[in-house]
Parts: C-alpha cells; structure tokens; sequence
C-alpha cells in the first residue's frame, strides 16, 4: 500500500512512519476525511500557529462542498486546544463546516459566523477543556485528527510544534486520523513531556511538578493502533504568528512593569534574578515585556507560560532565560527559523506539555506564577473584559488568561490605554462583560502607568486605576462619573450610578467615540 | 500571678493552662488589649459563628471609648478567617473601631459603614488571604487575637471550634494575645488537622492530600512563647448560626439538586453512591439541600467544605456522610449541643483544617468538588453576582465560594427566584456586579427549576435559565429582552441591549419591583 500512496504525492517519508501497522494506512487526506460524518465531534491538534494538521481542513472543507452540491448535509463540531493555523479556521467557516466551536478561535470568519449567531461558541478555560471533554459534555469524539513529527519503530507517535489536547484527543476519540508532516525538524523529539497521571475524579493523585523544568511524563504520545483508520503523510511549515516590532506604547507599558518587578524584588515578594515563573499571553505588548527583560539584571529567569514567542528565543540564547515550559509554539516566520535552525541549543531549555498540566490550577499555585495578559478594557474597579467588544460581540475568547490570573502569585492586566487612534478608552466606568473580577485582577498597566490593586478597597482602587492608567483625555470624565457615583445617599462599597455605567459605550455607538 | 488571676475571675481553669511560662502571661482582656495602638493590624481567630476570641471585641470597644473621651485615637485594621461572631463583630464597628476589614463579614452594622464609605472593605478570595498576608499586603501584623481550648505542657496549642487563618496569624504577628476558652469540651482536641507546609513560592511543594479524611498535618497549633504577651481565659460558649427549618422553596432545591446528582451518576460522571466530596455554602438553602441527602440512596458520602452545619451531625449520625472536612463548625444552638454532647461520634467522622487548605485550588480541584453556594442574582448568561445589591451596596462578601466555584468539578449557585415577596427576581437580564463569570458558573438552581450550562453557547443558556430557573411572572420580561437583543443587527455572541440592560434594577429602585 504505502508504493501506491507514494505515487500519490511527494510528502511520505518512509523514516516517519517507522511502523507498519501504519505504514499500511497511509492515505491522502481526501481518502481520510470520509471517515467524518455530518453531526460528528472532530477533536484536532493545533495551539496558536503550531500544529494544526495541514491536509485536514481543505480535504474536509472541499469534502463538505461537493456533499452539499450532491445535496447531502455535512458540518462538524470542532475542538482544539486553542485557535489554530488562521486559514485552516478560515476554510471550514466560509463554507458554514461548524456548527459548534470550542474552547477558542481568533480569526475574522469564524468570529463573523460566531457573532451573527451562526456558529455556536462555547468560551472555555483552556484548563478545563481535556477534564470536560473527558467528562463526556461534549458527547462523544467521534474523530481526533492530530499532527505529529513521526511514528516510532513501537507505534509510538513523536508530537509536533504543540502539544495542547492531543494526548486527551488520542485517549478519547472513536477513530485517529494522523498527519505526519516531514517538515518538523527530527530535533524536536525529545522537547515534549507528555504527562499520563491525569484523571478523572476520585482517581486524582498530586502532579509532582514543582519547577518550570521539572519532567514528570514521557516524551511520546500513545495511541491504541486499532482507533488509527487513516495516516496522511504532509510536508508543510507551520504558520507564523503575526509579530510586530515593539512599538513605544508597549515599551513603556514593559518598562512600567520591570519597574514593579524591581519594586517586588524590593520589597521581597520575590526573589532577586529569577523573580518567579512567568506567564505572558500572545501578542505583542507580552512580546514587548518579555523583550524588555533582557534589558533587566535578570538571569535564571523561568516561564511558565502556554506560547513560546519569539523574544522568549532571544532570551534563551542570550542566557536571561534558563526554561521556558508551554504548550505550543507561536513564532514568526523569522522566529521558526532561528529555532529551526537551532534545534540543538533550544532544546534543553524548552518544555511543551498538554495545555492540562501548562495551564493547571494546581501547578499555577504551586509554581506562584506571574501571569500577564492583555485585554480588551478595564473598569475603574478592577473588572477586565477580555472577550466581548461592547459586551455583545466576541472578539477571540478567555483562552487561558483565567487559568492564570485565578491562581496565579500576581495576576496582571496589560494593555494600551486607548484604541482606535484614540477615540476608545482601555479604561471605563463599568466593563459589559466581565472575565475576570476585581476578587483576581491585582494590577492593571498602559502605556501611562501601573495601577497595584492589592490590599485596596474598591473605592481607593478607582482613583487610582484612573490617575495611574486611563488616557489623559479620558480622566475628567472618569472622575466625574465617580464624583456623581460616590455622592450618592446609597453609593455603597462600590459606587456605580446604573443609567450611566455605559456612558462611554453609548457614547461610541453614537458618535464614533468614547468622548461622546 | 495565677494566683492574682484566679482572683480576677472566674473563668481561669488550669487544667487549660499547663505550661508554666503561658501561666506567668493570665491576665483580663482589658489588661491584655491595651498591647493594640492606634493604627495596629489586628488578626483575630474567628470563622462564622465558631472560635472567635470571646473577651477581645468587648474589652478592645471599651478601651477605644475611653481612649477617644480622653482625646485620643484609636482604631485598627481587622483581619479575621471570614465573618466572626456578630456580636463582636457590631461592637467594634459601632465604636468606627474598624479602618480597614479583611475578608469578609456578615453584620449589619460593619455592612452600614462599609457602604457608606466610613469602612475600607477589602473582598477577598478565602483561599487567598495566608497568601496575601504572609506576602505582606497588609503591612505588618502587629496583634493576633486566637481562642483556643488549651494550652499543652509542652506550650503548643488545642485549637477551638474554627481554624481559619490561626495558623498564619500566630507565624506572622509580633505580638500574640491567646484567649483559653474553658467553655469548649475536652473532647475537640484530635479533630484539627494543622498543616505546616505551605510556603511562598518558589518553595511551595506538592499538597499530599488526595480523600477528605486525609491527615496530613498535625492536630495541635505552635506559637513562639516569646511573642506572647497576653492569656486571657473565657468561659463562654460560641455562638449560634442562624438556621431556620427547610421550607418548600428550598425542599424544592433539594430535589433538583437530588436529581441532578442521579442524573451526574447515570451520565458516569459520579461515582453511584458515594458521589463526590461535596461543599456547600453557608445558609438555609444550603443546610436544606445537605439534609435532602439522607432521603437519597447515597452512602459514604463526603464533604469538603468550609463549615460544618447542623444537617451534616445528622448525616454523619445516620452513617450518609463518612467524612466531613471544614475549617470551622456553624451550628444553631441545637447543634452545637448535639455536638459537645456527641463529641466521641462526631470527632472521628470531621476534620477542621486551616482555610488555606480547606480552600486550596490545588486541593479543590484534585478533590473533584461539587460546588454549592447561594447568590443574589444570576443574569441569563449564567454570571453570577454574589455580593453587591444593584452593583453597589455590599450584603457580605464572596468568601469561598470563588475558590469551589472556579476550580471545582461541578459548580452550582442555588437561590430561591425572587425575594422581597415577588418583587425582585433572582435572574435578571445582567448582573451588576460579577463575582463568577459565565466561564465558570455550570448550574444554576431555583426552586422552579435546574439549568445545566455546561457546554452551551451563551444564546442557548439564556433561555434556558429563563425557562427553567426564573418564576413565572418574569419569563415574560426576560424573553422579551432576549427576543429584542437578538433581533439587533449587531447582536453579537452574546446579545445584549446595554440601555436596558439594568431595566430591572431601575424598575426596583423606581417603584419598588423588578416588574416595573
């Protein structure tokens, strides 16, 4: 079989598929995709830009067009681990292949198909998703598609650029459909620690991980050979991340932030050199901070983290960083290429585990983790919207940010102070969606300043949230409206005066601005 | 000086004091009090109606009063394990002996000063609060207050009725006041399970604790003889909880709660019989759902939880409950004397652990925990607010109930659907405050009805909670709402209409009802 399926294409490499059991499925990815019947729940690899299988969404999303030409009906529900590779999202929404989405996307299609009520999204803590789906809420997997470097001599399978689900996927799933891309450097094996001691309860038992490099699994992914019905050989790069240079907003907001790890430092909260595990979302203000570093008396830096991004690289070669633990990577063309091209030294310093154990509550704890992610805006309280552009439409979802910011050592919110050349403020009376609550968020920082909320009371936070953080232009009315609130004969703990809590929304609907 | 003591009064028993150098300490409260000053942060033993020093508050009240006729000043900051025993907790708040209160309260008169911004209240996660002392966020602790039932010849201490945060408060404090408290029996002593290894990162290690009956730490408190300054003994009895008998609206609960639970058994997600360790929040509701357990055909159940209430003596009586795990006890006058008078029974079968472990992520989450607590109001989309009526005024506080909540197994908020005889409803369109988002709020229950959330889109939790949770005269409003928010062009995810969005609360404030 496997002469016959060279003939069909250039990508089978006989050195990655070292088994044969699976050399005997090996297939092309049309042949593959027939296994997916309409109303299935497919569970696929990918976390950011790494991993997502590449023959997957075209054969599936061509499959669906000519079903539905020959007037069948074919949609699937889609799990992940996070988003996944931009166009693979983009070409199973445009032909309306998803029903149901979960735990989290962040690409225009799917947010369209979402926010006109098309497309059911269901906005999970990526912490929680293998413990769920597990758990049997989302029915049974019909069918795991997972991309992996190799298949071992022993039938065991070398994972990709991410790890996120896959473990969970290739336990639960009825059938595993396995794309094996040629294009993963064989220097990745040996990258990942794979942890089998999850369970469900009462079975659970303490993960005896207590450092961002501590190993305490496998470097290899099991799956039960007899689910396996197709292997598709590919030979196709992952998709680069979207990086921008840091810009001066977010190398202000990165300097406010060295300076509150110093602060930290100083007043021994944490230890000086290797502050404690560090967390940081995508995108480019963490990018920034995590440049910034290099700039700091800092060595023996650790994170704990679910991206890999590509200022991380630089502080690994540079020595600022001693490990980086994570679930995926999410770099740009120019950042692949530096690892790729320097599998050798980055391999020891980096770690990528099921987004259960990079994620997990317990370890997040234990490791007193801090997180620093971005948001869509903060109230004068501490509330932070991460999700809902004017509390209705989603923009990409809660990811992990709750997994971290909730039990997290410092839980940290970083975001330019404005938008959209300055008419919408970072900074509000009252957020319309709340991801997470004034109980978790400790600090919030723009490119103005950092607001430390620990140890204050509501009112005292909301001055300082305003003096500290909000645009300049945006202040007088932030005083005002907690001037009008707090005069109030039942103010109360928090003062809030309802009618006009979304002044600032209203005011954008309106005219265009938050200004009004 | 025991001898000058005795004569003081009458409550001295040295069968309570058995150490020389703790013997040399007795005096009176008003003696012992006067080691606080103006500006101290007080950390007082205390959680619900359990083990909150009995002399303290009277003698500290009586000293600010004499103090400020004298033209002097005097107030502290309070630190305590949760709510504290109402009447010390009024006592001190009357005297505005109170500048900042931590974490929590349940008084009506320290309530009326918090929301008329006389007191700083700062509302913090239980599980947070050793963490955030030890960090040092509230200064330095100059006082700790901690009732306890004796003191061993070797100098260590028999804990009282509550742990709370007495662990931390006696490790942190410069100066340690003990209360000796012959009231509580003999028999406590062996209940307590004192675990002495947490630390701050980077040296936190794995917590060993896998059943609710796990022992892992010691049954006696330590203090450093030489930061002691002060015994006092009491003779005084703890107060009583509150609790009213089940009435129909939360019988009505139970049952739901009951029959989602057979429901989790069928599904495979509980074990038959034993489910899993389950917590409940304080309050009749949940005092009814706890006693509803003995009509299902459940055995060695168990509970981890924060307190223990009067349904659990019987539940451990009938041989339901194996094993309940709590910080602290919060029994009506019945059940406390079911409990000394029963203390051979009940000790084997109740563990009392610090607040930090009995809340710990790591633990409630490796647990499997089953989440119950109570709340205000819930909007459509399954937020949660838990303390602040319309947005402002705090009632008490979120407690625990964001540590069971946000890494539980299942997470539950029960409420009956309205208050105030109909006119305020228990969903609303949005919550004005949010103590637990919709990414972590699974199943909300009312005595109408039960709403599983989990793995829903938010469009399709909306009218579920209305359907099955909110009472009837409602629905029509809330449908409407709903109906109006979808049908906007920009509906979004997560539909709503910001300028009505608090249309009930403004028809609350305006006429008196949520129905306008």
């Amino acid at each position: 079989m496997s002469t016959s399926v060279q003939q069909r294409g250039t990508a089978y490499d006989p050195s990655r598929i070292r088994h044969p059991h699976f050399r005997g499925l090996v297939t092309d990815a049309a042949s593959a995709v027939e296994q997916i019947a309409d109303g299935d729940t497919v569970a696929i690899s990918g976390f950011a830009s790494a991993g997502t299988p590449k023959a997957f969404a075209p054969a599936l999303a061509e499959r669906i067009r000519s079903v539905r030409a020959a007037g069948g009906r074919l949609s699937v529900n889609l799990l992940t681990g996070a988003s996944v590779a931009s166009e693979a999202e983009a070409m199973l929404a445009e032909v309306d292949g998803i029903a149901l989405r979960m735990p989290y996307q962040s690409e225009p299609t799917a947010r369209g198909k979402i926010n006109s009520g098309e497309m059911d999204y269901v906005d999970v803590h990526l912490s929680h998703v293998a413990q769920q789906v597990w758990q049997g809420h989302y029915g049974d997997v019909d069918v795991a598609v997972v991309e992996v470097a190799a298949i071992t001599e022993d039938g065991k399978l070398v994972p990709a650029m991410s790890v996120g689900n896959n473990k969970t996927w290739l336990d639960v799933a009825d059938k595993v459909i396995l794309e094996v891309n040629s294009w993963i450097p064989d220097g990745v094996e040996g990258m990942h620690d794979i942890y089998y001691g999850t369970a469900l309860p009462p079975q659970r038992r303490p993960i005896m991980l207590s450092r961002a490099d501590d190993r305490i699994g496998q470097p290899l992914l099991e799956v039960d050979p007899a689910k396996v019905v197709a292997v598709v050989p590919t030979d196709q790069r992952d998709s680069a991340s979207a990086l921008t240079k840091p810009d001066a907003v977010s190398e202000a907001i990165a300097g406010h932030v060295l300076e509150f790890f110093q602060h930290e430092v100083a007043g021994g909260r944490m230890p000086a050199g290797s502050l404690l595990p560090l967390q940081a979302g995508i995108g480019n203000v963490a990018n920034a901070v995590l440049a910034g570093l290099a700039a700091g008396s800092f060595s023996d830096l650790t994170c704990y983290s679910e991206v890999i991004q590509d200022s991380m690289l630089q502080l690994i070669r540079e020595g600022t960083v001693a490990h980086a633990s994570a679930t995926a990577l999410a770099l740009s063309e120019d950042g692949l290429t530096e690892l790729v091209d320097n599998f050798e030294l980055y391999r020891d310093h980096i770690t990528l585990r099921p987004q259960e154990i990079s994620n997990h509550p317990e370890i997040v704890r234990r490791l007193g983790i801090v997180g620093m992610n971005g948001m869509l805006e903060a109230d004068v309280y501490g509330n932070v919207n991460s999700t809902h552009v004017g509390g209705t439409r989603i923009m990409n979802g809660i990811g992990g940010s709750g997994d971290f910011t909730r039990n997290g050592y410092v839980s940290m919110f970083l975001s330019p102070s404005t938008a959209k050349n300055g008419a919408v403020s970072a900074i509000v009376p009252m957020v319309p969606h709340v991801d997470h609550t004034e109980h978790d968020v400790q600090v919030i920082v723009t490119e103005h300043g950092l607001a430390d909320l620990r140890a204050l009371s509501p009112r005292k936070r909301s001055r300082l949230v305003v003096d500290r953080c909000a645009d300049p232009a945006f202040r007088p009315l932030l005083h005002d409206y907690l001037d009008r609130a707090e005069a109030r004969p039942d103010a109360g703990n928090t003062p809030h005066i309802l009618e006009d809590a979304f002044s600032f929304h209203a005011g954008l609907a309106a005219t265009g601005s938050m200004l009004g």
